[in-house]
């Protein structure tokens, strides 16, 4: 794994975690000042490190140096004590690295409503800035300080030429739980080398977001702490993107957001308990609303996600959860197909082979599409099945 | 289990379930013409016998005589074919009991995009409409017949004296899955000998489902064939009550509202796989509407439910999930309990002795209480726990 250029990343184990070989605080560091944005949670409540970003970002969108963020901690519900608490470490932080407090963004994930140990997090941040101040950097030990539940590292890459300067984009995110638009993940940094203007970046962040982590669900609930955060350094030397056209422009956010595509696919294959990414694929709708709103009804839905689970190729489920979405279509007109295998025509059944569809569910992967045959937009969603390691690991997720 | 003046009640098997000891028909019988009213799902997708029901009310809204119910197939993504078999049904129960066909109401659950076996059903009709025509009644045979993956009946009772006449209200429901409003339940039928008009009747019947199936929520599925119908024969002999408004209607409005509720808390705490009743109240909120949309996106939390279903007082899990719902509330000044058990105040944890709250969160109904402190509107759901069971029953209902 490479960063892009004048990018350094770690990650340690402070003590927030209870196993001391889980990594639980990571650092995100730029050499230079960084263009940065971000989008976080819409929940009305939003955890202390969430308020202390955004505020952050607003006041030095153009000088952002580093991020820390941790796991095993949401530091929400905490109030005025878990706001302090996010001061204290942008104030390590800076003091640490010889830059303001106010350049520094925070992210936290783990349990709502505990405090925030911060002398440990003072610990881990000494050692991390120490790190990278002497050019170490680590990305696979920041990407797993930050996971939760996931079971494997969410890591992507692009390069892209950009005005005869290769640019480098690299994002990792965190999911497994509490994922839904919007935001769709918890945690996710994206980090690049390209020079572009914080207003662009935004503006190429915003798109890159709703067809990514915006196009994820796991179970129905938005968290309070979901921040995507969005950096670029300018070290690729490239002419600054200083407008949202042009060439220049749309290769970088092309790449921008198929770091954030890939990333959000990975999240849903390992939603909480997940056996098999699903890919719901509505088209043929009378507006892109229509088939956003039958996609994420259809993914959303525990019935199909069990079904999905069990292999049981429960098409019936799929069309009732389009049709309770809101979408406007001639259920009469319905095409569904799973793994390519047509299951019902015009809204009704018909004939396939039980045997062979159950068996090519049983892969990885499963695709669901659902064509509405009522006009030309199309959406597609991803999520995961709903297994009983869902229900095991969040019954007793806290204690 | 005593019925309405003039109501009669049976169920058998007639093929339609794979088990043979598993009674699959029922009908309700009234010797009088019946008063008659319906809410049905506002899915886009509704099935059959959903479509012809509401037709036939709208018909012959005063002159209901019978309803007949089938279990182990919806009827629902079955085409031109699916409402001939329905108005077949229609038929065999008018000839056999000398009606009209449009005075016949019919209700299906069970797999959706599978035809009705018909010729069973005529069969079942047949003798169920010789059992009630030789004035034979068994609610219970009725009730189980209706039943899918309820683990026991569902029936409820009221009676109230009007203008010096005692009427009863009696009702039944079937719930379990894809149960989320509007409306919460897929099949009800609330029969009483109360004389009051069709308009009247549906008058009350609206806020009857508001504070009782449309405050229940399994697994936020809405049905394709969900369906109330409420038949009055007036064979009480009251006073016919013609206006929504004066103290008979008020009594009996309250009872109907009773049966209602005390069905539908049995459909929450009956949903698939539960081990627990929940019921969740939000308080002290801005608007009715924003107490509603609080307690929805609670009670509709699979995390929620998985963390009820462990034991755990996971409260951040209720105000984030509160936080998400669309309503408007200081997240600052939220008081949360479990079972009586401060967890939250002011948005903020509290101590509290962690296994005594473990302890009576064990028992079969866990209370959640949400302050928000922030008006004077309030309201309840009901809910259940989200098992491993939930996850086994539906990985592979359909096969």
């Amino acid at each position: 794994v490479k960063l892009p250029k004048s990018f350094y990343a770690d990650g340690v184990h402070c003590g927030i975690a209870k196993n001391k070989k889980k990594k639980d605080i990571a650092i995100f560091y730029s050499g230079r000042d960084c263009a940065a944005a971000g989008i976080f949670t819409r929940n009305l409540v939003k955890a202390a490190p969430v308020l202390v970003s955004r505020a952050n970002l607003a006041k030095s969108a153009g000088a952002i140096r580093a991020i820390v963020a941790n796991s095993g901690c949401a530091n929400a519900c905490t109030g005025e004590k878990g706001m302090s608490h996010v001061y204290a470490t942008t104030g390590f932080v800076g003091a640490r690295l010889g830059i303001n407090d106010f350049n520094v963004l925070v992210a936290s994930t783990g349990v709502i409503g505990v405090e925030l140990p911060v002398l440990k997090v003072e610990d881990g941040v000494k050692r991390l800035s120490a790190m990278v101040m002497a050019g170490k950097s680590s990305p696979n030990a920041a990407v797993e300080a930050i996971m939760t539940t996931d079971t494997f590292q969410k890591q992507a890459c692009r390069e892209v030429v950009i005005g005869g300067k290769r640019a480098r984009i690299w994002g990792c995110a965190k999911g497994a739980g509490m994922i839904h638009p919007d935001m769709a993940t918890l945690l996710s940094f994206v980090l690049t080398d390209a020079a572009i203007t914080p207003g662009v970046l935004k503006t190429a962040l915003k798109p890159a977001a709703d067809v990514s982590f915006n196009r994820v669900t796991v179970d129905g609930d938005t968290s309070t702490n979901d921040s995507l955060i969005a950096l670029a350094n300018g070290a690729a030397g490239n002419k600054k993107i200083t407008a949202p056209s042009g060439a220049d422009y749309r290769k970088f956010a092309a790449a921008l957001s198929s770091v954030c595509r890939d990333l959000a696919v990975m999240v849903a294959a390992d939603g909480e308990g997940a056996t098999k990414l699903i890919r719901v694929y509505v088209g043929s709708a009378r507006s892109a609303a229509d088939a956003k709103k039958a996609a994420a009804a259809v993914a959303t839905s525990p019935l199909v996600k069990t079904a999905a689970f069990g292999n049981d190729p429960n098409w019936g489920r799929v069309i009732a959860a389009a049709g309770r979405s809101g979408a406007e279509f001639d259920p009469g007109r319905v095409d569904i197909s799973i793994n390519g295998t047509t299951v019902a025509r015009n809204g009704e059944a018909v004939p396939f082979s039980e045997s062979a569809l159950k068996r090519s569910m049983t892969r990885k992967e499963l695709k669901i599409n659902i064509e509405l045959n009522s006009g030309n937009a199309s959406a597609e969603y991803y999520t995961c099945d709903f297994s009983f390691d869902y229900v095991k690991i969040n019954a007793s997720y806290r204690t």
